[in-house]
């Protein structure tokens, strides 16, 4: 590859930036971002090597969209016109469905490919971006059959190279099991935070109450509401079920406790241990610890 | 000190016998523990020198308790008939009302001191403890008045060495923030659990498409079911009301979601951004990462 254009020069779109540094030393790595400052400091740092133009779009191999997911979909139709026939343009969006479906008769179609790298940490911006943030996660590629093959395979490769794990799975399947293990954690983090401060008006208490238990339970209540509110949107009814059991389990629990059923509430969380075996199997950023 | 005996010697107690061993290394650690096999390997791996006796327990000039809240009651009242006038019992456990009512008449209520060291790691067990768990944080301190004076001293003199802040703090208000800062994240996380267990009866989905924030969230749904009952069952009325909180946030959460208000999502998401300069005041175990 000789010149990449990475648009979102943020934690996930940088990071991608670090790995092609690495894995394709001699290529021109162009970048884009709405917000100004961020494009600075990516050039400044070195995740990129200038800002994209015009023309270096034209000239794109690879382009890499890394932006929320309201403005992928606005973003791609236009990227996808903008590009040569043999330049692979892929998402990192925590959707699949909506922007596949955008996609879905234009007459490039075959550039894109949808993908969801899972991995992240609470931190964005350029500055937060490393190399290895990839490195054993799974990344889920959606409607891989309709790329084309040659643009299939140098995606692929990079991701190889990047030591991920690759996952096929179609879109509303993605959009529906993600709504469970990510989405639902956001906002179970994001209410565990709000039921507390809304109750401890003196902030000291929590300082000095709050231990490693609390910091990691609300610790996704840090995540950026520019990244989120679109996700949730596009996922809402997936995102509504998953409130709903979560809500509902939680209502079981309370009534448990209200009958002294104390056996019950033992047994729930007794069965609710096996996460322990399920958690082992998930490969964690290290750096976020 | 001379003679100390830990009963409990799981990650708690056993943290605390590091603590022992290196800042009093004359003192002989006796211990119990109602596993017999988590009692022989704090013994076999040197956590304390010996299963303690009658003879240990007259002996002693510190008794720490460390184990679950509902044999903290029980026990603790023999316990103190058993001591020495010159020995102080403390105990860590994470609710405060009814052991302090259950000890309150006690002709020896003065060898007592209520401590909840806020520390901890969701691994349990002898070769889970280790030195430094409680460097930095903090120990809230129950009706430190009722202690007898020389007696407080010698135990916030070790606390001190162990790095501890100090919190005192009334047992009705502990029980009511804690319900807060931890009782409510572990109940959020167990249920988040069994939400995700529930309907991912492939457990591959899981490891495939969970990333470390969801890891974080649930991490506490690994904790023990034996200590956690009889908290929630002790605390039963602060942490219904913790949960109904909770449950109104998710509900009203929901509902902003249903009526298609993604700008009062946002907002949400926004205001609890600020969780982030709180959590930055919390001292972490390092080891848990």
């Amino acid at each position: 590859m000789k010149c990449v254009v990475i648009i979102g020069v943020g934690l996930i779109g940088g990071s991608f930036a670090k790995g092609l540094k690495r894995l394709y030393p001699k290529a021109v790595l162009s970048g884009l971002d709405t917000d100004k400052d961020n494009l600075e400091k990516a050039i400044q740092i070195g995740l990129i090597d200038q800002r994209a133009t015009t023309k270096s779009m034209a000239e794109a191999d690879m382009v890499v969209l890394a932006i929320p997911v309201n403005a992928l979909v606005e973003e791609l139709p236009g990227i996808l016109d903008a590009v040569k026939e043999d330049c692979v343009v892929l998402d990192a969006g925590s959707t699949k469905s909506l922007i596949c479906q955008t996609v879905e008769n234009h007459p490039k179609r075959h550039n894109f490919l949808a993908c969801h790298p899972i991995a992240g940490t609470e931190f964005s911006g350029p500055q937060a971006a490393f190399d290895g943030l990839y490195d054993g996660k799974t990344n889920i590629i959606c409607e891989i059959e309709k790329t084309a093959f040659p643009l299939q395979e140098r995606a692929l490769h990079f991701f190889q190279k990047l030591g991920m794990r690759i996952r096929y799975m179609n879109p509303v399947a993605h959009d529906k099991h993600i709504a469970y293990v990510s989405h639902l954690s956001h906002i179970s983090s994001f209410m565990l935070g709000k039921t507390v401060i809304q109750k401890e008006k003196n902030e000291r208490d929590i300082f000095d109450m709050a231990g490693s238990g609390f910091e990691s339970t609300v610790r996704l209540a840090k995540s950026s509401p520019d990244m989120w509110t679109p996700i949730f949107e596009q996922n809402k009814e997936n995102v509504i079920e998953t409130l709903e059991e979560y809500i509902e389990n939680l209502e079981a629990f309370k009534k448990m406790m209200e009958a002294n059923d104390f056996k019950g509430i033992y047994n729930e969380m007794n069965n609710t241990n096996r996460i322990k075996q399920i958690l082992k199997g998930i490969p964690l950023t290290k750096t976020l610890d």
